[in-house]
């Protein structure tokens, strides 16, 4: 009797079926506690694939805020774009590339494919449940939190590229490293490939998703070249920011964001492990404001918003390696030492004449690299050592520089990647999509 | 002994009361449970509101980004207004008129009333708790998720009809529409009304909210008439937007916003629930996007990133509907169809002289209605028929047709609906509020 | 049997440590469930914590959106310093200083020190759970919760002193106000401190860390002095926004923020609680926002956007120390009654020769004892009397006042505290920090 009593207030809750073969009403109860639990696992995963949703409006805000006003629509444009074939092609090929259940070369690269099964059949199986009842998400939660990751790694490639690359190739660029390229490092490490079978540790993408990006905008942006009058021979000509309000709302919308990248990175809800996650983020991030600005007042002899923002962007792609294992205080250094290599990145990049409109190779490259290597530094897990850190980080670095770069070579043969000079000098916004982004022509 | 240590245990939870009953440990903890399941789908609920709270900002910047610079205050004034009142008007008359306990007309029209018992009291009724343990949240939750939803749709008509309107008659207007008229089809089908017997499904407003606002809209501008200089004998003559960073930032923020909308209607957290909203309703997104960039490219010559920001909205306004019963690669044909939707029907509506500056008929209305008919075409619920989908989409944009055109042609009759032809050449800005949005005359 | 199977489900949610003395299944089925209320209410103060972190982009927006173009860099500057600077001050002193284990006077003032013991050690001790079991949070969420609060109070100053200040002056003010002062009167209260021990209720900080800002800032302003050029011989000159869309923006952020800034100070993810505090607060923040249009409309005759988006603030303000206590009509009334009171007092401190750009001093100060003398007015909760309300909110905003006089003036002497008139004319953003905000010199 009681049991049915039980059974009755369970098919209340729609967990019926999970009981079938539930004996007693201890063990009833015991799984409707893991049932809420999987719910709570599972909600916070998918708050934290909205977060990283928002940090694609924090992008496009940056580069279009950081960039010259004439190319400002260009540039959103692409961004809207990336995300859009991003999460298409990461649910069309990404998704299984990435945590591949086969290898096509053993633990290096595996082939995509759609969703399937379970994915696409609302009946059949609804959860992503494992026999030990371990699940803290659905398919579905996984797949559309990894999803918008991917497209972060294209993203931070379209601030580098700004102001002169051409739309069509740039879109078709996009889409081979989102969906083919991204996936392979992917797999690296988060699909169980070699780097983690050598202990590598990343815990949310220091290497895999910044590292990457960086140095897939590094490759693009030496096929590419710089803009036209940035280096002349009476030296580097400052191209000042259209709309700081604007880069700066792009900057705490990635902020923001970063504790869904970072803190749903945990994969669960677990109080102590987002709560740890959440602190050395968000501290990472502060220090490196605090960095940036320091080191730019000595450097720049001025308090320059631009590198406190790039800054605390900077201690937040630095922490996001050992965001989990690294202590409070030490996130404080984490963060505070990339403020300082985010400044010294960026002044040595455009006195090596590389242009990166944004500073994303700085920011996400060679932050990314940091990052990676803080594990080691300051991190106490076990079997984690620097040697692998930086064999990992170089690997994952390496392979996004010599694909990007060939791709994009490629691509440059084959249909051009640079718009005219004549369009570049007029800007893109018009050149290209025949509308500037700001109409102040009224009485 | 061992009931006594749970019902300790319990207390410390703060849950004594519901266990005054409970003859046994078992049900203790199993009511426990419960309790703590109720706390998860009442905290998503309220997330969700916060969610959709945010896509008031949403609208706000796209319809001012979209606009002329010299009616930006203007926009921005109603948007906040709307948002206030509705929420009021909500607590005041609208929830109850929508969610009926007694019907004035059975299933038809329910007289509102404010927020009573329960709702009012903290100490006598503190669950919206059913006797069947099936509670989800509290009425509170259900009401503040309510009325961040009523106010939608007096805001879709704001951007339709800005630029001209007069403020106050506007005022009078969106007053009577969010309170009054928005919760009389709500109650066909959400408060258990005519439509929700004939099985029609709508499952988080496709119709109830975005064609319902879509057609209200399309009433006004048909009252109100073009703006001047739109139309002319010389052809049609595009007005450009002002600020387009200020769009995609309002759309980026409708798209976050949307993770609420849809996701919370789950009305719970449940976990394969709102995995599933979440992945239909970014792709169906996404893919809009792509549908009109390809089909504005093919169609008008250039990437349009006002087209590409509509196609967005346009997807998700698309899978509102069955963004719970739509599996997720059909979610990619909702979005990509009403991304081509949105473009044709924004220039229909151009060469046809109705002049909706923002597109929220085209968005709204017409992919409102395209997305309740999606649930029976691709959706898999038994008992839903094209015939009824038509029947109810087709009712509810009627009813907000004609109720509109009614309500805003009485105003028009009593007090005119739109500003002196000086007044819409000088800008609503200076000769409503007295004040520009944006002044730059600084040395 | 029975419980070895227990035990081993329990393992998979890695739970174990908790129950090695459980001597039941029920009692560890109990323990379970804790767990997981523990999980949802812990992650409710994260994500709270994340809503409060955004507010930090509503202060910088709105302060630059209403401030003068030339301005804009270094108001936001100074917004990304202060929140860098007060979650590092926070975790060093401020947590410790205001939650204090002991107190250096008694009740009065506590020493801080950095975060130790169990906040720093990931192992020793990963809980903050007491041994009743009654703990909502971890340690690590309590303290990134409340680091979020404590800049806060700086950055609301930030405003009022915003396009004369010095910027170095300010920064040192800055942290001292944020790291050393606030902790003192938040001790008062949340920390355990005298005003706790007299009954006074301050739910989330109307005057804890609202009141406390504004009437720090009117003691600034009055040591800095008003901008040259706003109070003539001729009269009062208005001085006009440069960007009321970023200001629209930034307040909406605020009132999303105001979800976590209010909703996370239940202090757990409580149905009832939480759910009727959104209902307060947001019903507040939208009476605020109607009860300023009207009044703007009726003293300014005109409908003014700023003081509309002022409204809206002053509610939320207003509602912030009762908005667990105060019924939701009642919130109808506390914030409709904020809303008239900030466009009185904005006309007052006009009028007095008091300068502040953004009506800080209006929304926070004033309405920050409005708001906490709501509490005694409309509230319900036993022990809370007007007297010590008043008697609270006063000694909070003495202090403040105070201590932030004392502390700027000194700087004042020692450093200066205002940019010279010439750098103000220019603006500061050339003049401190070589920059414009915008550039727009595009062909």
């Amino acid at each position: 009797m009681r049991k049915l009593l039980l059974f009755t207030a369970l098919s209340a809750l729609g967990l019926t079926s999970a009981y079938a073969q539930a004996e007693t009403a201890g063990a009833a109860t015991t799984d409707a506690v893991l049932d809420v639990k999987f719910m709570i696992d599972n909600l916070w995963i998918l708050v934290s694939a909205a977060l990283v949703f928002i940090m694609h409006l924090g992008f496009a805000s940056v580069e279009a805020g950081m960039c010259q006003r004439k190319n400002t629509v260009n540039i959103m444009f692409k961004n809207v774009f990336i995300v859009c074939i991003g999460a298409v092609g990461y649910m069309l090929w990404g998704f299984n590339a990435m945590y591949p259940s086969d290898w096509a070369i053993s633990d290096v690269f595996a082939v995509g494919s759609g969703l399937t099964g379970a994915a696409t059949d609302a009946e059949a199986s609804r959860f992503y449940l494992s026999e030990s009842g371990e699940a803290a998400y659905t398919i579905w939660s996984d797949f559309i939190f990894q999803a918008m990751f991917a497209a972060t790694a294209a993203t931070i490639v379209s601030g580098a590229v700004a102001e002169r690359v051409k739309l069509t190739s740039f879109m078709i660029y996009a889409t081979i490293l989102v969906t083919f390229l991204y996936p392979v490092t992917g797999s690296w490490e988060w699909g169980t490939g070699w780097l983690d079978k050598k202990d590598f540790a990343d815990f949310a993408g220091s290497s895999l998703v910044h590292a990457f990006g960086g140095f897939a905008a590094l490759a693009a942006v030496i096929v590419l070249g710089p803009r036209k009058g940035k280096f002349t021979k009476d030296g580097i000509k400052p191209i000042l920011p259209s709309n700081l309000p604007l880069a700066n709302i792009g900057v705490f919308l990635l902020f923001l964001g970063w504790f869904g990248f970072n803190g749903g990175s945990v994969l669960s809800a677990d109080a102590a492990g987002v709560s740890f996650v959440f602190v050395t983020t968000a501290m990472a991030g502060f220090t490196g404001g605090l960095g940036a600005i320091a080191t730019s007042w000595i450097v720049l002899k001025k308090p320059d918003l631009s590198m406190a923002l790039n800054g605390m962007l900077a201690g937040l792609v630095g922490i996001t390696a050992g965001a989990d294992t690294i202590p409070p205080y030490a996130a404080l250094a984490v963060g505070s030492i990339a403020g300082v290599i985010v400044v010294l990145s960026v002044t040595f990049f455009d006195k090596i004449k590389i242009d990166d409109p944004v500073g994303a190779i700085s920011v996400h490259g060679v932050c990314g690299i940091w990052g990676t290597l803080c594990v080691a530094i300051f991190g106490t897990t076990e079997g984690v050592t620097f040697g692998v850190q930086l064999l990992g980080t170089l690997s994952i670095s390496a392979f996004a520089f010599i694909t990007s770069f060939a791709v994009f070579y490629a691509i440059k043969l084959i249909m051009g990647v640079r718009v005219d000079e004549q369009e570049e000098h007029e800007g893109l916004d018009v050149a290209e999509h025949g509308s500037p982004a700001y109409n102040d022509s009224t009485p």
